[in-house]
């Protein structure tokens, strides 16, 4: 199990990984009808969050380990941060993607120097294709969420966020994660628990994709009916994790989901007021933080951006079709 | 005059003030032959540096000239800086813009509370309309640039540059700074001198607007032909300041200067591999260290990004024009 020690050696270890700022402005606030503070994790290597958990799991592997490489399926972002973070540790690294996954993704990772293997995300089983790759090959497989060493990279985050509050005088507030499998949620919230326990972690989900709200509305783990269909592909998972829903469901408040349409306006929404370039699934917890306002208590919102790999496509539509 | 001191003093009451990431990425440096360092001032309140200079300047008022109030002319991004540090001090702003100035600039300068004039660039001399205003009604004129105080404000990107750059391994490079009238070129080759001996300030300019590379190559201050006619609308001004150009003339490198359109693509590219959003006129640096690669030596280089004020219908057209 991952805990707040497992967190702290992380950070430790993480020379690699940026400290992100924790922006705000005056016009968000207005949008948003209370003070909002966005930490920007788009700007972190490799464009998102993922990077911290890819280091972390990497710096934890034994040099045998290292020397033979590591494996990952992701649709691009953690594709990106295992890629960067295995060629930063001198591992090979052999990544396993959705031949659907956005361009822009897909040739980042191999920038990084990554083999790429695609596969069909309707016909395909990713976690077999995983794991047989990496019983053939003598790789190490790191899963996108639901792995104690990711889950303690990803909780880096809070540990900044406990300090960037402080900082800013924020004591109490919601802090809106965007949630897949709930790797970085729960790493948030465990950190939150000890550096800053007045901030409570809620996820944030595509509506249709919202998994995680539901599950923790039940108390038990339910799947998704799709695992396409939404813009948000940074954020479609097929079902809480093993590790991560425990976490949440003791520490997190009701998970939100936003539509579409409202993670693009956010998109906008960051780019004017912020000078920061989201993905759509990077901007769904300020989607939730300017449409969910009803949901949300406190003077004050705390939001993880937690992407910026975007198609040029979609970020021009999104600033396009939500002019001021 | 501004000395280091100056710039010191600032940084110490410059408590509304964020200090934005040097950021980089694999990619870029691929794209710039070399290790690229990007200072983030997009991310500074109101979307650009000039709120450190308003900072300074208003913070050194007379309790009794604050409450009169101050008044600035600018084509925007000078304006909101001063409109946001104004009203930070209780204090009200006349604003004297360009009429035709990008109208987010304008719409965000009024967003912060302060008066906004409008002046035709053409025909009407903006100097003398302010003089005017500021005699009138007892404001105290902040000009954009040539102010000991704006330059001491300004300084303090190049404070954080020196510790940023040392942390990221960097002692000898180029520093290349978005130059309008020299304010932040200045300001930067002050505190570099200071805190960083081998890091050196080159200003980048607009072709065509390139006055201060034209007038450190002849060693005298010359005059642009024209002040409209590029996309760079942030930095067109009419000369050097009396102020900056002697510190520049001691201290910088000699001037380089882009096209609109490498000014348009260096948005692109920061986009793509920063995930921020960038004004041309902010981009201008980024574009020298991108299109001017036999004119830097060097194994890095650093570049100001100095400003993300940028029109919607402008940001599309640099990203979708420029596709990787």
């Amino acid at each position: 199990m991952t805990d707040v020690a497992a967190i702290r050696a992380a950070a430790r270890r993480a020379r690699g990984i940026r400290r992100t700022p924790l922006l705000e402005a005056p016009g968000l606030d207005r949008l948003a009808g209370r003070r909002v503070l966005v930490k920007a994790e788009c700007l972190q290597v490799t464009g998102s969050f993922k990077a911290r958990g890819a280091w972390a799991a990497i710096s934890a592997l034994s040099e045998t380990d290292r020397r033979r490489g590591v494996l990952a399926y992701s649709s691009g972002n953690h594709a990106q941060g295992i890629a960067w973070a295995a060629a930063a540790h001198g591992a090979p690294a052999v990544i396993v993607m959705p031949s659907d996954a956005p361009a822009v993704k897909i040739d980042g990772t191999k920038a990084y120097g990554a083999d790429v293997v695609l596969y069909d995300r309707g016909r395909d089983d990713r976690d077999a294709l995983g794991a047989g790759l990496a019983a053939e090959r003598g790789l190490t497989l790191v899963p996108p969420f639901d792995h104690a060493q990711v889950i303690a990279g990803q909780g880096t985050v809070g540990l900044e966020i406990a300090r960037q509050a402080a900082e800013a005088g924020v004591a109490r507030a919601d802090v809106l994660v965007c949630c897949g499998g709930g790797g970085l949620s729960a790493g948030v919230a465990l950190a939150l628990e000890a550096d800053a326990p007045g901030l409570r972690v809620r996820t944030a989900e595509p509506a249709g994709f919202d998994d995680m709200a539901r599950s923790l509305a039940e108390g038990e783990r339910l799947s998704n009916a799709a695992t396409t269909g939404s813009i948000c592909d940074a954020i479609l998972t097929p079902r809480p994790g093993a590790l991560t829903f425990p976490v949440l469901q003791r520490l997190a408040g009701p998970g939100l989901a936003v539509s579409d349409a409202e993670a693009m306006a956010a998109v906008a929404v960051a780019f004017r007021h912020l000078h920061i370039v989201l993905e759509p699934g990077g901007a769904v917890a300020l989607a939730a933080a300017l449409f969910r306002r009803d949901a949300i208590a406190g003077d004050a919102v705390i939001c993880v951006a937690s992407g910026g790999n975007v198609a040029t496509e979609t970020f021009a539509r999104a600033i396009s079709e939500n002019m001021p």
